[in-house]
């Protein structure tokens, strides 16, 4: 049998490991991608790692998350990203000048290649052919190091595209399809490779939403084949050399198949608040909607906003509709200017936002209390969008533009034929809002504002742990619940002693109070103990509060990673019932640790406050034993350079 | 002799009272308009004097303060405020169409007619020939009501114009020539009135900054005669219409004269941290400059913007510069990008923000530390900007453009051949964003969200008052001490016990908890008491607090009438040096209060923990001592109603 598609990039990219699934790997990555939100992070822990220049073929740093500047801490976060760019040979997408991924796919995207990106829609480079993940800052910043990336090797699911898409039917509808069959854990542990006679009918921003959102059903990531579409695409972005076809082998192998008609899809929505509750937009029928939120780096490509402009064209917002706008790019913005299609979209009553990633992330435009909100976003998690009780439903731009002038929810079938929208043969080009890294890095100057906090590092591990049970919570802890984000908590991502006072906010206000007056202790939790976000704050922050172990029913992925990446252990009960008998403020105690790490998969723990004794596994491969030791990935890296 | 143009139009207005500086009158208010930031309490206010209609000619309902939105308070305001003005008669312009002070100008504006406005840049109105003042929400919404407006008679200063402006001189460097020789006190207790030959050479938008910064020197407000230019700008607005002539006698008598020779002026910029720290570019020098912000109600008009789109086509900004653009009104906004020059600001790496007040009032795109910003804005107080220790320097449009591109403060001089943009012949005519009140009011739901709460309302004042001291303060104390603003401030504003929180945080933040805990009481200062913003919630939170009275050395004007509006005494001590004698927690007492307030000046305070008595004067006219015994305006308004 041969080769799919996300095997032949493997394959070129291997460094260790058997392309086996389920099977650690490790692959070599070619080019990087940071937003300040993660970036500033991840930039601190490279600069730890005393490299001179980065190793990657192409590593960018994008601003497009802190942009609403409330305070001094984005201005200063920006400021130090650019200087650091500077300095170690990384390219800096400059505010104003969009969305990464969309400036990504735009500028800099190559098929074939890997991009590990410290944001969990990375995979929307798999639009261009690109074998494109998300990971934490630190598992970049060893790429900038020129380390290579670990992962278990995943499945492989075909999604077998056949048909057309209708008029008025969109790619978000494709996603929202996937999502609706497979559920937002339907992708742990695989890739999804889309194929079939139905992939050439899609264009490359098409494929990119699809891609982009492909990071909600739990997937390592989503790629498509690099054709001529790819090419034209490329072509018109000025940058042909840089394309390659790359199909799988016509007798591919695969883990999985799916099978979708396009022509068989009608537009469609996921309901609040989970981005794989789809319905069909006329199951759902015209409610009541407040707010119109269109962009983020889902939707928001020159052809998604040339149909909303084509849409609005002429018309104006319902009086009771909030219509905001946010351009993917300075690209698309420019494009848009120029042609007059954002004259048409001023005109029709919207509310035109800097190009970034604005509401999508809470940063701006909440709906009002109880409001309905329909946005062509990628999450409609609760409370979210800024507002606690905010019902978001997700939907293409097409429904998201009907229903701005409706008022109601509006499949746009009723707006008579579809638009139809070209890829434009040639794309403006004007690259002046990314400045290339210094050709003399010696002279530049790393800019620390205030914010900017010195990276905590961990200890080694010792032999004996022992503290109390800081907080002992129930099943289904995301990263969110461990470390907000938000309006009000993003701007301190550059500063931990800072953020970590937020840790476990939503669930116990005084966790970061406590935890630092006990010198630290441990976390018990229930199963899929840190879902949602790959952020790795929720690892490095409870570690900086002096958090040793987390002893859960099980873990979800990255956040397990995040963990061991900053030296905390993560650890199962052997005996699921032992997590009744915890209790908040019992004293544990690990004795002989190092030998039962390397010795064994078992560690034993005494509770001593309850007198008794219970098992726990830690699962850990090698390599994840010797990080633990170490007491994190950076000093793992640090030690594996000396 | 004869009237100048200030005497005319309050003569036409005279209510009570004889126009002799010094003297209160009361005049009848044609329009009004408000903010979302003051006008939710103004709207409430207005609600809680049972009238069914406004009695003006025109009110307006804005919303251009809290458009960014980082939670649900903003988005309920918005439709708080939407659901009231379609239930009481006002015009309500949505968020996206501008921000007030300009959409007004464009499209509501009438030479001649009185304009009281909760917003402390009204006088902006001055620019088309209206008499236009800035006062406390409370005070508009007794307008709302038919109610006159009572202010004390100014002296009129002519501003004498001659000459005409050079080439890269602006409107905005006339107005900093004002500053730089009256002060920010200078224009305390008058109206400035332009006249001369030199007038004739200013279009309504230059006018308009300079009646709108004349706000800074603390002036009652600034007006314009209405001549040919202003008729030529009405005819351009599709309202040639409202126009009348509207000048001065030839024999019109001033307090006071001033000469400026408009060919003389230079570009000039107001250094940290005053208005009138005013100083010629060329002496600046070139200092580096890390933001450059264009926009707000001084200098956001189309004629503003095509200038700086001018200077910057075909250009780039600085590197190290980050360029913020917010167009005045959608108005402007529209035929920018009808015209190419919204895709001319794009290019040049412009950061395109919302149509709205956004950085001027600290909310969003804040400096980094210690940053230098040159602003076109108003104000430069320090920490306004979001950045407690940024540089912000004001200046005209064309200095602003020419400093982006620089990256050092740059005097446009050095740019080649001015720019020249005209008046367009027709500006575009759009107030789709504006919707009109209902013809069917009480079929209206007024739609109050969570952070929406009752109005609270002051009770008469007692014969007796006794309390503690609860907090003595030294002099200069301005309303941001008292009830500061900010992005974490502001969209609290409809919520009067969540705001009282922050009653004197910046000077002691445990003072709400004390009030309360103690019942109210007193509050002690030095002299110039209140001075600064307009803001009625430096008086109304402090009353929802229990404060009673305010005794100093001296008041600010506006702050010492909303203190009155809210039932707090404002008393001056007889003696300055009992000052000294009285610390935090004593107990203080009047008695006799009504009669000692209706037969004399002197009220007698009793110390009770010291054992000593001092006596305060009160001052106040036989109104304001009516407003004090009902326990405030609405109180008092309510009752002269029945």
């Amino acid at each position: 049998m041969g080769d799919n598609l996300v095997k032949k990039i493997l394959k070129e990219h291997l460094v260790a490991g058997e392309l086996i699934p389920g099977q650690e790997i490790a692959i070599k990555i070619d080019q990087t991608l940071t937003q300040d939100a993660t970036g500033t992070m991840a930039y601190l822990q490279f600069e730890a790692m005393g490299v001179p220049r980065v190793k990657t073929k192409l590593s960018v740093s994008y601003v497009d998350h802190n942009t609403l500047q409330s305070g001094f801490e984005n201005a200063d976060d920006h400021r130090f990203l650019q200087s650091i760019a500077s300095k170690y040979g990384i390219y800096f997408s400059r505010p104003g000048n969009g969305i990464c991924h969309q400036v990504h796919l735009e500028r800099f995207g190559v098929p074939g290649q890997t991009l590990l990106g410290s944001d969990s829609h990375t995979p929307t480079g798999g639009g261009i052919g690109m074998l494109a993940i998300g990971a934490g800052g630190l598992d970049v910043a060893v790429a900038m190091a020129g380390g290579p990336f670990y992962l278990t090797m995943p499945k492989v699911v075909k999604v077998h595209l056949t048909g057309e898409l209708n008029p008025w039917v969109s790619a978000k509808d494709v996603i929202l399809e996937v999502l609706r069959r497979l559920s937002v854990k339907g992708g742990v542990g695989k890739v999804i490779e889309y194929g079939g006679p139905g992939v050439a009918t899609l264009s490359v921003p098409e494929r990119a939403t699809i891609t982009n959102m492909g990071a909600e059903l739990g997937a390592t990531t989503s790629v498509f084949p690099s054709d001529e579409v790819t090419k034209s695409f490329l072509k018109a972005q000025g940058r042909v050399e840089s394309w390659v076809e790359l199909l799988p082998d016509a007798d591919a192998e695969y883990d999985e198949i799916i099978e979708i008609n396009l022509s068989e899809l009608e537009p469609m929505v996921a309901q609040p608040h989970s981005p794989d509750a789809v319905k069909k937009v006329s199951e759902v029928g015209p409610i009541k909607v407040d707010q119109v939120a269109i962009g983020s780096c889902t939707n928001s490509s020159y052809t998604d906003l040339m149909r909303v402009a084509g849409i609005l064209k002429g018309k104006m917002v319902h009086p009771d509709v909030s219509l905001c706008i946010a351009p993917g790019s300075r690209q698309v913005y420019r494009m848009l200017a120029e042609n007059g299609a954002l004259a048409d979209l001023i005109a029709a009553g919207a509310r035109i936002l800097e190009s970034a990633c604005g509401p999508c992330i809470g940063m701006g435009q909440a709906p009002p209390s109880g409001g309905v909100s329909v946005r062509t976003f990628n999450r409609n998690f609760q409370g979210r969008s800024g507002t606690a009780d905010a019902q978001v439903y997700l939907a293409s731009p097409e429904v998201a533009a009907a229903t701005a002038l409706t008022g109601v929810l509006t499949d746009p079938r009723t707006l008579g034929p579809g638009i139809i929208v070209n890829q434009p043969e040639q794309f403006i080009l004007d690259d002046r809002m990314i400045l290339p890294p210094s050709p003399e890095p010696e002279k530049v100057e790393i800019i620390r504002g205030p914010n900017i906090k010195p990276l905590p590092v961990n200890k080694p591990l010792p032999r004996e742990l022992s503290g109390e049970v800081l907080l002992k919570v129930a099943d289904n802890i995301t990263t969110d619940h461990i470390m907000p984000a938000g309006a009000k908590v993003l701007p301190l991502r550059s500063n931990i002693p800072a953020i970590a006072q937020h840790v476990f906010a939503p669930v116990d206000s005084e966790f970061a109070q406590r935890a630092q007056a006990k010198g630290g202790g441990f976390v018990v939790g229930g199963h899929n103990y840190g879902q949602g976000s790959s952020r790795e704050h929720a690892a490095l922050a409870p570690m900086y509060l002096g958090v040793k172990a987390v002893i859960a029913k099980s873990f979800a992925r990255i956040h397990r990673a995040n963990l061991v990446n900053f030296g905390i252990l993560p650890l199962t009960f052997v005996r699921e019932t032992d997590y009744e008998t915890i209790e908040q403020g019992d004293v544990l105690k690990f004795t002989d640790l190092h030998n039962q790490l390397l010795n064994g998969n078992v560690l034993t723990v005494q509770n001593e406050t309850k007198g008794i004794t219970f098992e726990t596994e830690h699962n850990l491969s090698p390599r994840f034993i010797e990080i633990i030791l170490a007491g994190g990935l950076l000093n793992y890296t640090k030690a594996k350079a000396e």
